[in-house]
């Protein structure tokens, strides 16, 4: 019987309630597949800074490094937010990023039918929205060399944006990888016309896609696909780009869907390794209450048997499950329309089992 | 008599076009208000290129730098895209802010209400948005140092980000005494939770928060702001940041108005000396038609006459001429529900000027 290891951090505020039904679901997916999941819990964030000292135990990224793949609930929290940045939860997000060497982080934005009312764009506008943006993770000003000093107007900081063409190529071949097996529209998403390394990521894809001759590359400027992603966001198949344009330009088209309970994410290593998590924050308001929305995290646990354990068709299950349940019209109280009618996490997490 | 003398700067495809329209309302307002304005024109952008061999002659700068302001068309088109960056009109662009040191961008995004329709969004949702963006311009990555060079994995690029403590603080000032005049609410946008220069720039921003106790001053991160724009670009008056975020958000928050050909915006240098041009771009495929939208370059006008010749009234006057032209129905193409009844950039042009 195949076994897969799996580096459980549920981490801040919801992050506990919805990894269990996320936990609860891969259990039965087990199961159903006739596989064992070994799920060991690890600490990360908040909780880590607390009980460790640092939002990033070495025991969490050995356990992580010895899994096949890891299920990350949410960090963070205002208890933590005026510390110091070593003792910042999302410190420890970036630092697992990092020694996980995960630099590929895929962000879907789809437009489930059944919940286009949530959205703040017009239905014709939103339906139909299926798109993913690949975001650089372990590169550029995120990572670059911090510096602050005293200059001859007070205090002066910098930040660098480095890129080797290496970490640029690898990226790109991700993007024209997703394009490939969908609809094979890339938009690479840069800044050529101002910064050099825009100009470096620029060429890179343009060499890279004499590999992708079946791929339609083409390239926007970061302030132009800010306006695209409103203007028009069915436009767009699948955008590659650099660590910070994708910070941005993911959580904007995630909120055109208007359920960012729904979405998840995935942080891939060359190889198959990966980590996946809702797109979510740890909400603390709602910590604990038992009503956090728990399909984006079901939805990662799809995302997982995809990416990294060739389990495509349990994959498409869990999904299916999902599905059913919304468009038989339940929800949680952050998509529902009327919310004296919301259901809670547990049960939500029970009907997609029930589905499943 | 008063004389303002204002160097007018045409630039490329529908620039010319729209910059006539404006001009013509400009000397009607001198007429009106007893005033003259000598409109003195140079070259910037393409035009310059193929004429000077340069996006920026020194001829330009001097022609501006001896203006009380500054009014821009629009630069770019598909005959310079190819061009090395020296030779670029956007280069024209940016040379010409550094040489004027215009630091403040103020880019308002107002939805009027006759237009509604044109946005992507739920008309609940747009209508009544009227918020601006305070851009630094003049610092950040764009005019940090840059480097290419061959590394171990291949070719290497840096863009540096650097900020000094005085630059903050005087967009910073900027934000608070535009907030100060409208709903006194500030919103700082960084991503302090990651680089050194936003640390900075949220701790000026904090600082210099104690001279405006009337202002409520928060900071957003900048990926959460890229959606809460889409969320409810309602909660926003005035939102200050730095320059590639605001490259950024500035055209998120325009398009979020569905009629980029309405919007205006003024880049300031210290004093009361500005630039003024419309946000939308040179539209190549459109010039010399005769279809073009002239409104937001007869706004600029209106911004300028109020932020660099403190003639506020006329400012007014201006806008609301354009508004009546605008409940009266009267559309141009870009922003016409039907497009056969769309009027053309000279008979707009003068619907404003009767209005006036
Ligand atoms: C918490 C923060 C450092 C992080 C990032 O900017 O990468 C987050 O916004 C994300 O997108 O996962
Ligand atoms: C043309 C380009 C260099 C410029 C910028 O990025 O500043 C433009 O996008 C703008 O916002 O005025």
């Amino acid at each position: 019987k195949k076994n897969y290891r799996i580096a459980v951090l549920p981490g801040d505020g919801i992050g506990p309630e919805i990894m269990q039904e996320a936990v609860k679901v891969l259990t039965l997916v087990g199961e159903l597949e006739g596989v064992t999941f070994t799920c060991e819990e690890g600490r990360i964030g908040g909780i880590a800074i607390d009980t460790d000292g640092t939002p990033l135990p070495e025991e969490t990224v050995t356990l992580a490094k010895q899994a096949d793949a890891v299920l990350l609930g949410a960090v963070g929290g205002p208890k933590w937010d005026q510390n110091p940045g070593h003792l910042r939860p999302e410190t420890g997000l970036l630092g697992i990023r990092k020694a996980l060497g995960l630099f590929a982080n895929i962000r879907p934005a789809t437009m489930h039918s059944s919940l286009v009312d949530a959205s703040t764009l017009k239905p014709e506008v939103v339906s139909g929205v299926d798109l993913i943006v690949v975001r650089e993770l372990t590169g550029g000003i995120y990572f670059g060399e911090k510096k602050r000093y005293d200059g001859p107007n007070g205090e002066v900081a910098e930040d660098q944006c480095i890129y080797h063409e290496a970490e640029v190529e690898r990226i790109i071949r991700v993007g024209f990888d997703i394009a490939r097996k969908r609809q094979k529209r890339l938009v690479s998403v840069d800044k050529a016309n101002v910064l050099e390394s825009s100009r470096l990521w620029r060429k890179v894809a343009e060499r890279v896609a004499a590999d992708y001759p079946d791929v339609e590359l083409s390239h926007q400027l970061v302030d132009s696909c800010a306006m695209q992603l409103v203007r028009e966001p069915k436009q767009f198949d699948v955008i590659v780009t650099e660590n910070m344009f994708g910070d941005i330009l993911s959580d904007q088209a995630a909120m055109l869907t208007g359920s960012i309970g729904m979405l998840s994410s995935a942080s891939l290593a060359a190889g198959s390794f990966g980590l996946y998590e809702p797109v979510h924050g740890s909400a603390p308001d709602i910590a604990g209450k038992g009503i956090a929305n728990p399909l984006a995290t079901i939805l990662s646990v799809a995302m997982m048997l995809r990416l990294s354990l060739g389990m495509d068709e349990a994959a498409a299950a869990v999904e299916n499950a999902v599905w059913s349940v919304l468009e038989a019209g339940h929800r949680t109280g952050d998509i529902a329309a009327d919310r004296s009618k919301a259901i809670g996490t547990i049960e939500m997490g029970q009907l997609v089992r029930d589905e499943l």
